[in-house]
């Protein structure tokens, strides 16, 4: 076993240095010399990524796993969030000895362009008016997420993936990784997540976008600029976006029709139930960590991400040739992503002869199971990372 | 073939006297004497009811049918709308030929307490105060409702409904009439419903209130001091109920990725794609006619309607004995209430020996398919009031 320490840890260890706001995250930062080509056509420079790392990248560079972040999840896989305290956000799936293996694997996690956790985003400030981006901002896509990434592992020396891997948002970055980058991807495994955003899921998104900007203390988009910040849209808009993230079986488990801390109903507007209450809290606790603009570009992202559409309405033309092994996961109970979607990608990676796996896992939580200990998706994910793992040849004893 | 003049119509010509906020609407008023008991506890008077009547009540007065509105309907089921110009909401099942038929039956249909087209709600003076209600208002049911409901019958003179039907919260009344008042109930037709809200239409509901209240246009409820209104608030609350009423289908069918008067994305905020479009139109035509108050009550009464609950959680306890005849109706894509919970409904009147027909129709609308041309619906409307006419003594000849 050579267990080498990370090429780059020279680099990390410098990048501690521009940690003033994310005190826990390293910061990638590209200079005038290194734009990032949006898509909608603007370079954006300079711009930074914020990211964790955990474990060792090896010798020949060939064990790294890009984590790529659901749309309000940040960086933080798999350490304690350092504005929530809470436990990271995929730490049943990424640690030592869990099937994203940081005792084996070199395991990267960027937040987003666009996102609110260090990297560049509207809450940025823009260099050219030394003020903050606000809606200034260019919109930016999920492709351009996944170039900033491509740059990112750049800029960390690592060519070639050994496999990306995502959920939901995350997802979609993962698929968009083996389309745009074929050969710096050995595997990749997408969970709940599809290539394109339904009507219903962009209907969703407008909802939550229209709440925000409904907020008078949105302000256009400057609520910065005051102090301000739309705490009671965003909130609105979290507890829309939380009613799709779990299903009508689990609320019903969950909840039910019972009434909290009460035998009778008040006959008022106060949260005689339980789920009421509970959607309360969701909306409350999450302005606290997010910025209501960042949830604008993200959702807009998500919207406009459709990879048949850059490849001549032809989803499996995104993926001719590719060598890529993939392994694809739904959700019987998600309703955001439903298994039909799943089934769309696999049918499009079979009609370009990928290796592809597919699993529909029976649950009835909803599309929040992939954050959530499901035993049979993490033995999945385990299982198809060990198969990959044998045939990029990272075995054991080479690890 | 016995054509009388309405019994009541003296009545109903007076009350077009009080008919200055809603010129088309009759409205029956009810004085301190004749209080609406609530289930909140309290005794509601005065208060109004306003209603619109098509046809002719027949001599022995057994060819009425009351129409239950829906969350956001009212009493002009079949004529123009006086504030939008817009036919009645029920014109494909209610009116000359149609399955209810207004040359052959008398039909009924009234705005609820609590609602904002004339009969009593938050928007009403308090006679205590003189001052509008607003959130000094009490909070209704929907057995409420259907009390009031039963007031407004005894009022025109009709002891006993041929028969009562509704869709939505409609449908919920329709299931409380025959409950309430099985003896009143020859038949009842209920569509596109059930007798309790899931947790999930609870969250959905509460969503909608909190986006009223984040709206400091909303003023603790007393907006109208100021002349101001949640416009904002309420369109977003109306924007969320619009996306549960339409299917994923549907709305992949109506409108897809489609972008609107344009060939690629604007890479902005503005409404790209045409379900966005869509949903901001809903959103703001709605707040021009419907009162953010009501709103707030009306959701309410249908997150605490649970008829099981009134009979010890048994649902067949409320139909033990009953001779009412039923129909339940659902549609397979209305995931609001979805077929699973009408069965429940049908379940449970098969375990009271009532006499009941169900069906499930197929359809990709969703919920407002029971507002839609769905000519299997409409049929087997007509065939459920044909057979039940015919069990009542209502002939052709008869009418």
């Amino acid at each position: 076993m050579v267990n080498v320490k990370p090429l780059k840890s020279d680099t990390a260890a410098a990048e501690r240095a521009h940690e003033a706001d994310h005190p826990s995250s390293l910061v990638a930062q590209f200079g005038a010399d290194k734009p990032l080509r949006l898509d909608c056509g603007i370079d954006l420079a300079p711009f930074q990524i914020a990211y964790q790392a955990y474990g060792q990248l090896n010798a020949d560079r060939s064990n790294a796993i890009l984590i790529c972040h659901a749309l309000t999840g940040d960086q933080h896989v798999a350490n304690v969030h350092p504005v929530t305290g809470k436990r990271g956000w995929w730490e049943t799936l990424v640690g030592p000895g869990k099937p994203i293996d940081t005792d084996r694997y070199y395991v990267v996690c960027a937040n987003v362009v666009g996102g609110c956790m260090g990297s560049t985003g509207p809450s940025s400030t823009n260099p050219a008016t030394g003020k903050l981006w606000g809606l200034d901002f260019p919109v930016i896509t999920i492709p351009d997420m996944v170039r900033a990434q491509a740059m990112l592992l750049d800029h960390l020396g690592i060519d070639k993936l050994f496999a990306v891997v995502g959920g939901s948002m995350g997802g979609m970055q993962a698929l968009q990784w083996t389309a745009a980058y074929p050969e710096r991807v050995f595997s990749a495994l997408a969970v709940a997540c599809s290539t394109r955003h339904s009507a219903q899921n962009i209907a969703f998104h407008e909802l939550g976008r229209q709440a925000v900007m409904a907020d008078p203390d949105w302000r256009g988009g400057r609520y910065f600029e005051d102090g301000a910040h739309p705490h009671r849209g965003l909130g609105v808009a979290r507890m829309a976006a939380h009613i799709t993230y779990l299903s009508d079986a689990a609320l019903h488990r969950k909840f039910g029709r019972r009434l909290q801390d009460r035998e009778v109903p008040t006959f008022s507007f106060d949260a005689d139930f339980e789920v009421e209450s509970y959607l309360r809290h969701q909306g409350s606790s999450f302005v606290e960590r997010f910025d209501a603009n960042s949830y604008l570009y993200l959702t807009r992202a998500m919207d406009y991400f459709d990879i048949a559409a850059d490849h001549n309405g032809v989803l499996a033309e995104a993926w001719r040739g590719t060598r890529t092994r993939f392994c694809v996961v739904s959700f019987t109970s998600d309703w955001l992503f439903p298994t039909s979607e799943a089934r769309a990608v696999v049918h499009a990676l079979n009609a370009s002869s990928a290796r592809v796996s597919f699993a529909e896992i029976e649950t009835d939580r909803g599309h929040d199971a992939f954050l959530l200990d499901v035993p049979e998706f993490i033995e999945i994910s385990r299982a198809f990372l060990e198969s990959a793992a044998s045939a990029h040849g990272l075995t054991s004893a080479s690890r």
